[in-house]
């Protein structure tokens, strides 16, 4: 250990006897994976990570990932050890409620946490998009002599993340994009939930991530050898146009009595054998929650130093700025997340003299539109960039240079038939600031990235997913791929918003709510067939995510309906008015952000007094918030011309009309007033 | 081309002939890989595959899986020329209304179509899962000189299945496993959607399949050279203990003016490419939908040979039922999917005396109790085995017996942490027949298959999805494992019973309904902290979805509920007595059970007349089809000890019983009669 001095097997030894109080004091919690990864972890954070503990948003910091998030432990101490605002209490309140320490690592809650981690295989897809987006920025920014973006993004990894497929996805795209700055540490302690991996995950994955292109290293002694993972992660430094994988061999639990076998790997040790840990290492059996002199002096010296290369960056970027005021101004606006002034008026709108075209379609406008005002736009789709209408002209590809494919400057993704890493990535891409990212698939395969979609809504990261082929518009396609129970799930998932435009300015309102919400994902629900231009839509109102398409007094019924439905309502009522039935038409793209509009507005929007009928091309599930009785899909979708399939469900302007009927006149027999089911007798209860 | 003679290249053109007529007679599809893919076709369908066309769910036949299921022209025209029920107008019917031949392969709608594909990446997972239950059956049921139980499995995929997550999950299970009946077929026509494979996807599959422990097979000439292909597939089949991938080099869209090129993959060939392409084969450009008179007879002969096939094996197995009676009629029983008389009797029933345990404990004494009356059940866990609680005492793995670890008599599952292979693996399993298989994860990963969640019930595959740690009730791994959307997407899916059990009766009645419904996935719920048995429950009415746990006359609110907040609800009953407020209880375990009831007994659980006030920790989305107001979390969870969550978010008795006051507060100053929910006014619409 040429480079190291015992002053670092005491940190190590420290990181350990932590995990073990830490999982202890909780009576919960994984102490085997931190105990084991101690080392790297130590290693990593005192000779390699970059980052400054005072700041923790420098834009030029090494990102450092824990793909196996149950071990967070681990990181908390290092948090800790470090300085960053993570205090010794708050490694005592590890999962206790409303802690910064929770069960699993959540960015916004712990200060140096990057990303949200825990569910596997997430972390790793989250660190190929960090690298991607470091790439991408460094492409726009950097000038000869200003290396102003360079990071490295580093993640741990355990076998239960190699084993998801969305980390295949996104290792595989990770190696066709040839990220040499990403650096993944694969703990390969032979054990998982399950007892040995023998059991079932017995591929070789040095030959799968060489399969993949990456450039693949291991470490032997893991558990002691400190020189060792200093030089691999040296060499994995050095890989010009690959990403690295260290394999490295370590034992799960190390130094209890127990180390190497699953039962250390999700409950706390016992307590005399966390007695015996720390007698082992020479820590007082009697103490808890400690930290050597030599110790904190060590990680003291480390935070002065990255404070020191922080203050070094602003520095360089001071010259940059003088050197080009215009570029040094753009990324000053884009790490701030400042939209250019002015951006909105790209987007287009529209009056009923444009042309029926599908939603899908009036999105490529809007992309195209907005990739002029907004440089900080990026994206790209699954495979499926001819249907679902993402790449705008003139676009350049992401790809390394030496494909000829594009750059890294370029701003369209390939993603290939990768939707769940495509997902992850995009909410690395997002997490690593000054990029807005989009995605793209048919709606219905929104759900195979369910996964990293639940988790951008969590961590509040701003992902744009364009979800074309919304309905059984689609058609030919038929029932494999025509989502009937998405939406509900979209809508049922907290701070996301569902958007199922019905037109062109709904599209564009949008697009514009979902470039605004810094903190919350977006689904765009998109039809492939054309959908002609409403005459009283516009973006004001649909930015409301609910508004009056036709409004009458005294209305016998309310129609209301979201995308492709809306216009077919439209004719249903000129039948019911030939029949003498007043009905007002209320179109709603989107519940999430209707919900918070002001109680009068929403009121004003679906009102008591008549009955309220949903028209949607979806399971029902879920309008009861909205409407008293609802027409849609009872079951599958069907394959056949887009019209037909309507046909077939009665999803017509007369089907709607005669159902319309039914409800006046059914609320009529019943004589009773109606309320709006807006009202609830819990609305004002204090929580 | 030693074995082949000039029929089979007429054979050959023909396929793509037709393919090129039925995607232009639908004028919508996929002309590009039918074409490309018609040699491997022929030479599997009339060399290799073993079928009766005319007993099509023969057990012992071979099992094709078209996983890139967009091709399915090929699919429906070799059934067609194989002399399954699939006829020439059939084929004239691609993709419209309620024709057999749909624009993806369905399951159940055409004769010979073993899995519902399309959705890339689930095809060759399913069929890893029928590789799993030929390799268990003939472990079960073959004796010495009866290998009764031996067919193979063959997949076609293509670029995109290979890209998908859950495939990458599944190899590496049929990897480990040493499937050597699994004979999986690339077609590496280097085009996808967006064109070259180049963009996105260029990683060494062949190196990958090694690293999965695959046999690795390559053919160079996939558009002619029928010999290379035919010993390529019998080099397969000599496979002893790996499953085997061929890489078959073809051109997409072969004989267009277009082939090699993106533009064939998704659209009908244009009518004069169509022309130029049958005087290039030998066909009159003026006729459509022709095969030739020694294509019929070459594939007579396959039929003949095939109907000989199973005669010869209808044959063996009367000998087998001579020599081992019991046997033979356990294999018939299991084949007709006949349960054994009596086998609910297993199914365990509780009372106030028994203790409160939560519902995975009771599922795992369920599952034991089960594992001993059917031995068609097998299953297992994606690696979280001791928290699922999924593995019952005595159980055998199901392992390749070289491992020294199980055999695949087994019937216990290590899946590995591959949750959306898993899922698609059981599908595959449960479509194979005689076999009722069970996965299991927590509720919140069942997220991650979604897209296989979804194939099961539109595919009405019987399989069992045991989901523990089901709410917010898992307590310290907080947000980022507690499901609060999950339920509402489960329910709003088409034919799949989402359970969540409040006790040891329910929980035994979700597994009775789950079992007896031959056609219809179920999800189980539940829960990782105990739960007391209800006074009230059994079996009987929990297996009606929602069923009075307390009864009152002239109630002024009833509360429905599920899962582990029944018995809080019990205990707000009792507060809201001693305040005068009569309360009734209801327990919904399952919307779609419940959903299918007789309306008046639907009525009589959940009446008119008093308002109805649901609880559950989860979003309250979807709960106005059954109640007035929703009481539920309105956010994410939160990380720490379960009851200090519960308490945080007010979901105590205390805080259930003060909004119950408030809603019955509410509708008595309304002053309106309250009506049931469950009424609607389109209740009796014509459809």
């Amino acid at each position: 250990m040429a480079n190291f001095s015992s002053s670092d097997v005491t940190a190590v030894n420290t990181i350990r006897t932590l995990a073990a109080d830490v999982v202890a004091k909780a009576n919960s919690g994984h102490p085997g994976a931190p105990m084991g990864m101690a080392p790297v972890a130590h290693v990593l954070f005192t000779r390699f990570m970059r980052f400054n503990s005072k700041n923790p948003k420098w834009i030029n910091r090494d990102r450092f990932v824990l793909s196996n998030g149950h071990a967070c432990a681990l990181q908390y101490i290092l948090l800790h050890l470090a300085g960053y605002e993570v205090s010794m209490e708050d490694l005592k309140q590890f999962r206790q409620i409303d802690s910064i320490t929770p069960g699993h690592p959540e960015v916004g809650v712990t200060p140096g946490i990057e990303v949200t981690t825990g569910p596997l295989g997430q972390g790793i897809s989250n660190a190929v998009g960090l690298a991607i987006a470091q790439a991408h920025m460094g492409a726009v920014f950097n000038k000869e002599n200003f290396s102003l973006i360079d990071n490295y993004t580093y993640c741990f990894l355990g076998d239960g993340c190699l084993q998801e497929g969305v980390a295949s996805e996104a290792c595989s795209l990770a190696g066709h994009l040839k990220l040499a700055n990403l650096v993944a540490i694969y703990d390969d302690n032979k054990i998982t939930i399950d007892g040995d991996t023998a059991v079932s995950f017995t591929e070789d994955v040095e030959m799968r991530f060489k399969s993949y292109g990456w450039n693949v290293l291991h470490v032997e002694k893991g558990d002691d050898d400190l020189a060792a993972i200093e030089s691999a992660i040296a060499e994995a430094k050095k890989s010009k146009d690959a990403p690295t994988i260290i394999n490295l061999k370590t034992t799960i639990g190390f130094g209890s009595l127990k180390a190497g076998g699953h039962d250390v790997h999700g409950a706390p040790l016992k307590k005399d054998d966390i007695a015996q840990l720390k007698k082992k290492f020479g820590f007082n059996p009697e103490e808890s929650f400690v930290v050597p002199q030599e110790t904190s002096d060590l990680y003291n010296k480390v935070a002065q130093n990255g404070a020191k290369a922080d203050a070094e960056w602003q520095a360089l970027f001071k010259s940059y700025s003088e050197k080009y005021p215009k570029e040094a101004a753009e990324l000053q606006r884009r790490i701030e997340g400042r939209l250019p002034e002015g951006w909105e008026k790209a987007l287009p709108t529209y009056t009923t003299s444009d042309a029926a075209v599908g939603s899908r379609k009036l999105s490529e406008t809007t992309i195209t539109k907005l990739a002029e005002v907004l440089p900080e736009l990026v994206g790209g789709s699954a495979d499926l960039t001819g249907s679902n209408l993402t790449r705008w002209k003139g676009a350049e590809d992401f790809q390394h240079p030496s494909t000829g494919l594009g750059s890294y400057a370029g701003r369209y993704f390939r993603f290939g038939v990768r939707e769940h890493g495509m997902t992850a990535i995009c909410n690395g891409i997002a997490a690593y600031g000054g990029i807005i990212p989009f995605c793209a698939t048919f709606l219905n395969f929104v759900s195979y990235a369910a996964g990293a979609v639940r988790l951008s809504a969590l961590s509040h990261l701003r992902v744009l997913n364009v979800a074309t082929h919304d309905s059984i518009g689609l058609g030919e396609d038929g029932p494999t791929h025509q989502p009937v129970e998405t939406a509900a799930w979209l809508r049922a998932l907290p701070n996301l918003a569902f958007w199922r435009p019905a037109d062109g300015n709904e599209t564009s309102a949008a697009y514009l709510v979902g470039i605004l919400s810094q903190h919350t994902p977006s689904v765009y629900a998109l039809s492939r067939q054309n959908l002609p231009q409403l005459a009283n839509s516009s973006i004001e109102k649909a930015a409301k995510g609910g508004y009056v398409v036709e409004e009458v007094e005294n209305a016998d019924v309310t129609l209301v309906s979201t995308g492709s439905e809306v216009y077919l309502c439209l004719d249903a009522l000129e039948q019911l008015k030939s029949k003498g039935i007043k009905a007002r038409l209320v179109s709603l793209p989107c519940f999430e952000v209707f919900n918070n509009q002001p109680k009068d507005y929403k009121l004003s929007v679906l009102p008591s007094g008549a009955p309220i009928l949903s028209v949607e091309a979806y399971s029902t599930f879920g309008w009861g918030a909205y409407s008293h009785d609802h027409f849609g899909l009872k079951a599958w979708g069907a394959s056949g011309p887009y019209n037909k399939v309507y046909e077939k469900f009665d999803i017509t302007p007369q089907g709607i009309a005669r159902r319309a009927e039914k409800v006046v006149d059914f609320y009529k027999k019943r004589g009773q007033p109606v309320f709006s089911p807006l009202i609830s007798a819990l609305d004002d209860i204090s929580e």
